[in-house]
Protein backbone atom coordinates (compact mmCIF):
# COMPACT_ATOMS: atom_id res chain seq x y z
CA UNK A 1 0.00 0.00 0.00
CA UNK A 2 1.16 3.72 0.48
CA UNK A 3 3.71 2.06 2.87
CA UNK A 4 5.80 0.57 -0.34
CA UNK A 5 5.40 3.89 -2.33
CA UNK A 6 8.38 5.64 -0.96
CA UNK A 7 10.46 2.17 -0.86
CA UNK A 8 11.65 2.35 -4.26
CA UNK A 9 15.09 1.27 -3.60
CA UNK A 10 14.24 -1.46 -1.08
CA UNK A 11 12.69 -4.40 -1.87
CA UNK A 12 9.45 -4.35 -3.27
CA UNK A 13 8.53 -7.27 -0.79
CA UNK A 14 9.18 -5.05 2.52
CA UNK A 15 6.58 -3.14 4.51
CA UNK A 16 7.85 -0.32 6.11
CA UNK A 17 5.93 0.44 9.72
CA UNK A 18 5.26 3.44 11.07
CA UNK A 19 1.99 5.87 12.49
CA UNK A 20 -0.28 4.44 10.58
CA UNK A 21 -2.85 2.30 12.43
CA UNK A 22 -1.66 -1.44 12.73
CA UNK A 23 -4.41 -3.17 10.30
CA UNK A 24 -2.69 -1.05 8.07
CA UNK A 25 0.15 -2.62 7.77
CA UNK A 26 -1.25 -5.97 8.45
CA UNK A 27 -3.31 -5.54 5.37
CA UNK A 28 -0.29 -4.61 3.61
CA UNK A 29 1.43 -7.72 3.82
CA UNK A 30 -1.36 -9.68 3.39
CA UNK A 31 -1.74 -8.44 -0.15
CA UNK A 32 2.12 -8.98 -0.49
CA UNK A 33 1.10 -12.73 -0.10
CA UNK A 34 -1.60 -12.58 -1.89
CA UNK A 35 0.10 -11.52 -4.81
CA UNK A 36 2.16 -14.92 -5.10
CA UNK A 37 4.84 -13.67 -2.68
CA UNK A 38 6.19 -16.10 -0.67
CA UNK A 39 7.03 -13.78 2.26
CA UNK A 40 7.33 -10.52 3.39
CA UNK A 41 9.85 -8.39 5.37
CA UNK A 42 8.55 -5.85 8.12
CA UNK A 43 10.49 -3.14 9.29
CA UNK A 44 10.20 -0.65 11.61
CA UNK A 45 12.79 2.17 13.86
CA UNK A 46 12.09 3.49 16.85
CA UNK A 47 8.70 3.61 18.92
CA UNK A 48 7.27 1.62 15.67
CA UNK A 49 9.19 -1.05 16.57
CA UNK A 50 6.59 -2.41 18.93
CA UNK A 51 3.57 -1.92 16.36
CA UNK A 52 6.28 -4.04 13.88
CA UNK A 53 5.98 -6.79 16.16
CA UNK A 54 2.14 -6.53 17.02
CA UNK A 55 2.00 -6.69 12.65
CA UNK A 56 3.98 -10.14 12.66
CA UNK A 57 1.99 -11.72 15.93
CA UNK A 58 -1.11 -10.41 14.43
CA UNK A 59 -0.34 -12.12 11.15
CA UNK A 60 0.88 -15.85 11.89
CA UNK A 61 -1.36 -16.22 14.44
CA UNK A 62 -4.78 -15.00 12.82
CA UNK A 63 -4.36 -13.93 8.72
CA UNK A 64 -1.78 -16.34 7.76
CA UNK A 65 -1.25 -18.64 9.77
CA UNK A 66 0.87 -20.81 7.22
CA UNK A 67 3.17 -18.18 7.33
CA UNK A 68 6.32 -18.23 9.67
CA UNK A 69 8.55 -15.57 10.92
CA UNK A 70 11.57 -16.85 9.89
CA UNK A 71 14.61 -14.35 11.08
CA UNK A 72 14.75 -11.29 13.34
CA UNK A 73 17.36 -8.64 13.37
CA UNK A 74 17.97 -5.58 15.32
CA UNK A 75 20.66 -2.57 14.23
CA UNK A 76 21.34 0.55 15.57
CA UNK A 77 20.77 4.09 12.24
CA UNK A 78 21.79 7.06 12.29
CA UNK A 79 19.46 9.74 11.82
CA UNK A 80 20.19 13.31 10.79
CA UNK A 81 17.98 15.87 12.32
CA UNK A 82 17.19 18.72 9.51
CA UNK A 83 16.82 21.29 11.83
CA UNK A 84 19.61 21.03 14.42
CA UNK A 85 21.92 19.34 11.95
CA UNK A 86 23.08 16.91 15.03
CA UNK A 87 22.69 12.83 14.53
CA UNK A 88 21.21 10.18 16.86
CA UNK A 89 20.87 6.86 16.62
CA UNK A 90 17.57 5.27 16.44
CA UNK A 91 16.96 1.55 16.76
CA UNK A 92 15.81 -0.52 13.82
CA UNK A 93 13.86 -4.11 13.64
CA UNK A 94 13.62 -6.25 10.33
CA UNK A 95 11.10 -9.14 10.98
CA UNK A 96 11.15 -11.83 7.83
CA UNK A 97 8.29 -13.89 7.54
CA UNK A 98 7.96 -16.76 5.16
CA UNK A 99 5.54 -19.52 3.97
CA UNK B 1 17.99 -4.49 39.92
CA UNK B 2 14.60 -3.33 40.47
CA UNK B 3 13.42 -5.49 37.03
CA UNK B 4 14.90 -8.47 38.89
CA UNK B 5 12.94 -8.42 42.25
CA UNK B 6 9.13 -9.78 41.39
CA UNK B 7 10.69 -12.25 38.83
CA UNK B 8 11.40 -14.84 41.05
CA UNK B 9 9.99 -17.98 38.93
CA UNK B 10 11.88 -16.68 36.19
CA UNK B 11 15.41 -17.01 35.23
CA UNK B 12 17.53 -14.81 37.19
CA UNK B 13 19.91 -13.86 34.11
CA UNK B 14 16.53 -12.48 32.47
CA UNK B 15 15.75 -8.11 32.95
CA UNK B 16 12.06 -7.13 32.27
CA UNK B 17 12.01 -4.44 30.08
CA UNK B 18 9.05 -2.01 31.63
CA UNK B 19 8.68 2.11 32.01
CA UNK B 20 11.81 3.36 33.78
CA UNK B 21 14.47 5.33 31.56
CA UNK B 22 16.67 2.99 29.10
CA UNK B 23 19.85 3.79 31.05
CA UNK B 24 18.53 1.61 34.05
CA UNK B 25 17.71 -1.32 32.15
CA UNK B 26 21.20 -1.14 30.40
CA UNK B 27 23.10 -1.43 33.86
CA UNK B 28 21.09 -3.84 35.37
CA UNK B 29 22.14 -5.96 32.23
CA UNK B 30 25.26 -4.78 32.81
CA UNK B 31 25.43 -5.80 36.35
CA UNK B 32 24.81 -9.04 35.87
CA UNK B 33 27.26 -9.49 32.83
CA UNK B 34 30.01 -8.33 35.25
CA UNK B 35 28.89 -10.83 37.71
CA UNK B 36 30.23 -13.70 36.10
CA UNK B 37 27.09 -14.50 33.83
CA UNK B 38 28.56 -15.27 30.45
CA UNK B 39 24.45 -14.26 28.67
CA UNK B 40 21.49 -11.90 29.51
CA UNK B 41 18.07 -12.11 28.37
CA UNK B 42 15.93 -8.70 28.12
CA UNK B 43 12.23 -9.30 27.62
CA UNK B 44 9.35 -6.83 27.74
CA UNK B 45 5.86 -6.93 26.54
CA UNK B 46 3.79 -4.04 24.60
CA UNK B 47 5.09 -0.41 23.80
CA UNK B 48 8.46 -1.68 25.83
CA UNK B 49 9.19 -3.78 23.06
CA UNK B 50 11.01 -0.49 21.17
CA UNK B 51 12.81 -0.16 24.46
CA UNK B 52 13.91 -3.30 24.85
CA UNK B 53 15.67 -2.92 21.46
CA UNK B 54 17.29 0.07 22.41
CA UNK B 55 18.64 -1.32 25.62
CA UNK B 56 19.84 -4.46 23.44
CA UNK B 57 21.88 -2.16 20.85
CA UNK B 58 23.07 0.13 23.75
CA UNK B 59 24.63 -2.57 25.41
CA UNK B 60 26.11 -4.74 22.39
CA UNK B 61 27.52 -1.03 20.52
CA UNK B 62 29.05 0.85 23.70
CA UNK B 63 29.01 -0.71 26.84
CA UNK B 64 29.69 -4.59 25.92
CA UNK B 65 30.90 -4.74 22.67
CA UNK B 66 31.92 -8.33 23.37
CA UNK B 67 28.70 -9.53 23.85
CA UNK B 68 26.15 -10.60 20.68
CA UNK B 69 22.74 -11.10 19.65
CA UNK B 70 22.52 -14.55 19.91
CA UNK B 71 18.60 -15.03 19.65
CA UNK B 72 15.60 -13.12 18.97
CA UNK B 73 11.78 -14.57 19.79
CA UNK B 74 8.68 -12.58 19.66
CA UNK B 75 5.68 -13.97 20.78
CA UNK B 76 1.96 -12.94 21.94
CA UNK B 77 0.73 -13.38 25.73
CA UNK B 78 -2.91 -12.89 26.77
CA UNK B 79 -3.26 -9.94 29.32
CA UNK B 80 -6.61 -10.29 31.86
CA UNK B 81 -7.32 -6.88 32.31
CA UNK B 82 -8.65 -6.61 36.23
CA UNK B 83 -11.14 -4.35 35.76
CA UNK B 84 -13.20 -5.28 33.24
CA UNK B 85 -12.08 -8.87 33.31
CA UNK B 86 -11.52 -8.72 29.86
CA UNK B 87 -8.44 -10.93 28.56
CA UNK B 88 -6.37 -8.78 25.03
CA UNK B 89 -3.46 -9.96 23.49
CA UNK B 90 -0.07 -8.38 23.83
CA UNK B 91 3.07 -8.76 22.11
CA UNK B 92 6.13 -9.82 23.69
CA UNK B 93 9.97 -9.84 22.37
CA UNK B 94 12.70 -11.81 24.12
CA UNK B 95 16.33 -10.82 23.33
CA UNK B 96 19.04 -13.12 24.43
CA UNK B 97 22.69 -11.30 24.80
CA UNK B 98 25.66 -13.63 25.39
CA UNK B 99 29.54 -13.29 25.40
Amino acid sequence: MATSANTQQRDPNTVLVGKKPVMNYVLACLTLLQNGNSGVTIKARGRAISKAVDVAQILTKRFATDVTVKKISIDTEQVKSPETGTTSNVSSIEIKLEK
